[in-house]
């Protein structure tokens, strides 16, 4: 029998479908045909869920669609301008025009890209995100932040390009690496902290291993999507509160930097930068200390760093910050919480808490 | 004394102020400081106008911008997504960030591409348009097109993005080669057919050369801008009315297309295209000759094409033509006017009238 969610999303002038499920990956005929303008699509998928696409756009063919499909390589590299310019020309190619649509299948790179493709191809077509992972359901495929990276910084080319429709088929994290389920959690424990006490206990309830139990992971999928959709919906340029959704993000981002992009995945490097917020919340907003115990042990459970690698000094955290393009002009504006659901957003934090927090990540 | 004009823009959310007058360029601090929000700005600019460049830039630091400037070269091979990678990286190196601009000067190729690079760096920044050609002024800086071309075809990769400020210093005009002044004229010609009887009798009245009568000519681009802000106002995203604009560029665009970008340039192939359209208008709308013929002759009279170079075969214009992305899923949409101001869409003319009104273009 099957069981989900429509969640009817409301951001700026766009007005699009949220589809959280098992089995929708089988109905994508069926969902799209009604919402599409134009008679073709380009499936643009990651290589690692090929399975997936062929899917996707065997439904989509049997209601009547034309479709082409474009395979991308897994991994970060793939966030390039060289990139978006080869699938520009495969979509001029297969004649996709500006009723059309892109298909992105994948997780959160594969979304950025696909994202950015549909965005600037022939100045914006129609976009449908099928996210594949844990991290693109509960936070890439929902805002429309789309890009791609330059040698300078992650993200440093994109657009903010909604979707028509999200499908989120909950049987594809059935066979999602452990690691990839647990960059997708950090994110979760993240949402737990910005949107309640409620939501945070049952996140650190949440069983091992991950996904966890069908049922209640489609309610906490829904749940973190319907926090970000109400974020995103009030401030779909980040100019005040959609910057709440970078808690962790901060320092988390030197993190992730200072690696190379390679010694942590994203949401492992999120989920060391959230404990450096949650320390610095303790000094700035009187957090009470049992939230970071608390998240320190839900983060470890699944298998998330909680110490440092020594090698990555303080020093090289710090300067990959200073050239975070969230770091406003000379300022670093940190998300902090008073306690889960109490969000506070500070500019330049004290440089010695900011050092102290990243210090204590130190085991 | 200084005389102009100053409109009031308001494009979806975006408002904006557009200045047409001499003299603006030595103003630029004055006009963009209380509307920058950022304080730095990256000035764009053809490499052509060096000169008038160096000048914006040096009022914006006077009034406190750090600027850095940035040139391009002249030409349509700049509209390309890898002079959009090396402005993107020039603009991070040059720790332009999210609240800074990009100021665009130069004429409509430099205009697009800048434009690009506004909307999409860090998903989208301030921009400044300085045109500096009459076609740039009276098109292509207004409506918030950007783009650059693939292999496949032009302006297939791009953004609808708007400026925070549009200066206009017809003073620039005064040095502009008479072939660019023609080709802009053209679209003064396009603007005189949709707009109204009155607006044709002024510009068919035209003085030779061009640019002709200063405080005129300040008034003429001021009617071409508020025709184009009125249209675009009530269709950004052109989903009806702002297609009318393209009045002259469905055959238009196959001839420069034909003609390998090369042969003709943008306001020569308008030119040609313009009595196509006139010609099919006659076969369909009824339109009296006399119109066609007084824009033959209007056009002529400032050095414009109104034969076809007979090396450019009927065949080869139309393969261009369904190659224009303009040209829905197999459908041909025609610009037609039933008078001056008398505007009329229609799909799918006979194709034996778009061939008739093409071979008559030869001489």
């Amino acid at each position: 029998m099957a069981s989900g969610h429509v969640l009817e999303a409301r951001i700026g002038v766009s007005e699009f479908p949220v589809f959280i499920g098992p089995g929708l990956i089988g109905r994508m005929g069926e969902l799209w045909t009604p919402r599409a303008d134009g008679g073709a699509a380009l499936v643009v998928h990651d290589e690692a869920v090929g399975g997936i696409a062929d899917r996707v756009a065997e439904g989509l063919r049997e209601a009547g669609q034309r479709v082409e499909t474009v395979p991308v390589a897994s991994g970060e590299s793939s966030k390039s301008l060289s990139e978006v310019e080869r699938l520009t020309r495969v979509a001029a190619r297969a004649r996709i025009r500006r009723r059309d649509a892109v298909v992105a299948v994948g997780g959160g790179v594969l979304g950025d890209l696909a994202g950015f493709l549909a965005a600037s191809y022939q100045r914006g077509i129609g976009l449908v995100h099928v996210p594949t992972t844990l991290l693109a359901m509960v936070d890439s495929a929902i805002g429309g932040k789309t890009g791609v990276d330059l040698p300078e910084g992650k993200n440093y080319v994109g657009a903010i390009w909604q979707p028509r429709l999200v499908v989120m088929d909950t049987e594809t994290l059935e066979s999602l690496p452990q690691r990839q389920l647990s960059c997708g959690f950090a994110e979760v424990v993240k949402y737990g902290l910005l949107e309640s006490p409620e939501l945070f206990e049952r996140i650190d309830a949440w069983p091992d291993p991950l996904p966890g139990p069908r049922e209640e992971l489609i309610d906490l999928i829904r749940d973190c999507v319907l926090h970000k959709l109400r974020v995103v919906s009030e401030d779909e340029f980040e100019t005040g509160l959609r910057a709440s959704l970078n808690l962790g993000h901060t320092v988390g981002h030197g993190i992730e930097a200072a690696g190379g992009y390679d010694r942590y995945q994203h949401g492992e490097a999120i989920s060391l930068g959230l404990l450096a917020a949650l320390r610095i919340a303790e000094r700035m907003t009187g957090l009470d200390p049992v939230w970071r115990a608390r998240t320190r042990a839900v983060l470890a459970r699944h298998r998330l760093p909680v110490t440092l690698d020594p090698t990555l000094s303080t020093e090289a955290i710090l300067d990959a910050m200073g050239r975070d393009k969230k770091a406003d002009a000379g300022a670093l504006n940190m998300v902090l919480i008073g306690a889960p659901g109490d969000i506070r957003l500070r500019q330049n934090p004290p440089m010695e808490m900011v050092v102290q927090a990243i210090e204590e990540l130190h085991p």
